[in-house]
């Protein structure tokens, strides 16, 4: 047991919805986990994006840009590499949405349920998994998280494409509208759909506040055991 | 009179800290114009940034990156050229802050009290105040506005360069700390000074609801006048 601040990792994917992690789900992650007494710390891999989508007209751009370079704009430069991750200094991750998480983080947005999952990102799952501690996913991410952790309970909204490859990968998806988590209490989950519904930022704020507070009661019931 | 809903241009400049507009101070500002009640167009300039900072080393990279299509990302693609701006359709304006205030919207990162502004940004500020109708201004962005608008009463925090230089502009700087807000009304200006203060995430986001309440506040008090 410690009295010191939880500790959590927030994994970004980029910067920017179409390519990169969404930005509204990120900066409104480290806001409920500052405003609920958390401390964070940042972290993407160090790969280039799949692609870079130009977000005014949304067609693809002919440039190259890197995930950890691109996040730090989020983090405000503030961000490690996803390889200097160690579970044992966390109390629990969390993933923000945006295609970043299923075209940087893992290929889903290209291969659906045959997906691969980066290296990195996939270690620290199942790192922070074998500590049994917990894990919180938004929008898309929840989808990488049932390729890496067979039978995960998750939801990512109401999108029938989605739900079905989640349940191709051996997941369990629930049906979920806005602000609303489904927790995994076996696998220690928590999701939220955010902008995989048409959402408003408020509702996004509510998404990111119910799944950092499910997030940090579990931490707080993790320390009362310890 | 009218029971529609206030209506606020968010003027974006970029994507990023470093070289755009600062992304937790324009998420929270249409986070908190939402929450409010309000509803949000942003808009920015359709023109080449500066320069591109690499937001992981603070160096300055070999790229170009254009204002519009940068600042989309934070806008999820719903953004218009500021050329289209038309003070009529809307109730108050907004700069969240970030270098690009600085950089992009005006000179003042590299010349100081004797910057250049761009022409549609000049446009827009004018216009606004032409009408009557309130501005909100985060960060650095108050200098900017310090420049437009003779004798603006404006707060960009603590930093003393700066706030010399808002005074030789023909300004008045008032020193702020976290979260507060300095306004002048006679010109109608809201501003806060938000990430000139080493601040946290939270503390961002108590300026930018300050900042938006007292600039709806004014639009109220302009329906029930009108």
């Amino acid at each position: 047991m410690t009295d010191t601040k939880p500790t959590i990792a927030v994994v970004l994917s980029g910067c920017g919805v179409y390519d990169g992690a969404e930005i509204h789900e990120s900066t409104l992650t480290l806001l409920a986990l500052d405003r609920q007494g958390a401390a964070y710390q940042c972290f993407a891999p160090d790969v280039e994006q799949a692609h870079v989508i130009n977000h005014l007209s949304g067609e693809v751009s002919d440039e190259s840009r890197n995930v950890l370079v691109e996040s730090a704009r989020i983090a405000r430069g503030a961000i490690k590499d996803m390889k200097e991750f160690d579970a044992a200094d966390f109390d629990a991750i969390i993933f923000p949405g945006g295609f970043g998480a299923a075209k940087n983080l893992c290929s889903f947005a290209f291969d659906g349920a045959e997906c691969t999952v980066n290296d990195d990102v996939r270690a620290a799952v199942k790192a922070v998994h074998g500590a049994g501690k917990p894990i919180g996913a938004l929008c898309i991410a929840p989808a990488m998280i049932a390729r890496v952790l067979e039978g995960a309970v998750v939801t990512i909204g109401q999108d029938p494409d989605t739900a079905a490859a989640i349940q191709t990968m051996g997941g369990d998806h629930k049906t979920t509208t806005h602000g609303e988590i489904v927790i995994d209490e076996a696998l220690r989950l928590v999701t939220s759909p955010c902008y995989m519904l048409d959402a408003t930022i408020s509702q996004i704020a509510d998404g990111a506040d119910n799944t950092v507070r499910t997030v940090l009661d579990m931490v707080k019931q993790d320390r009362k055991a310890a």
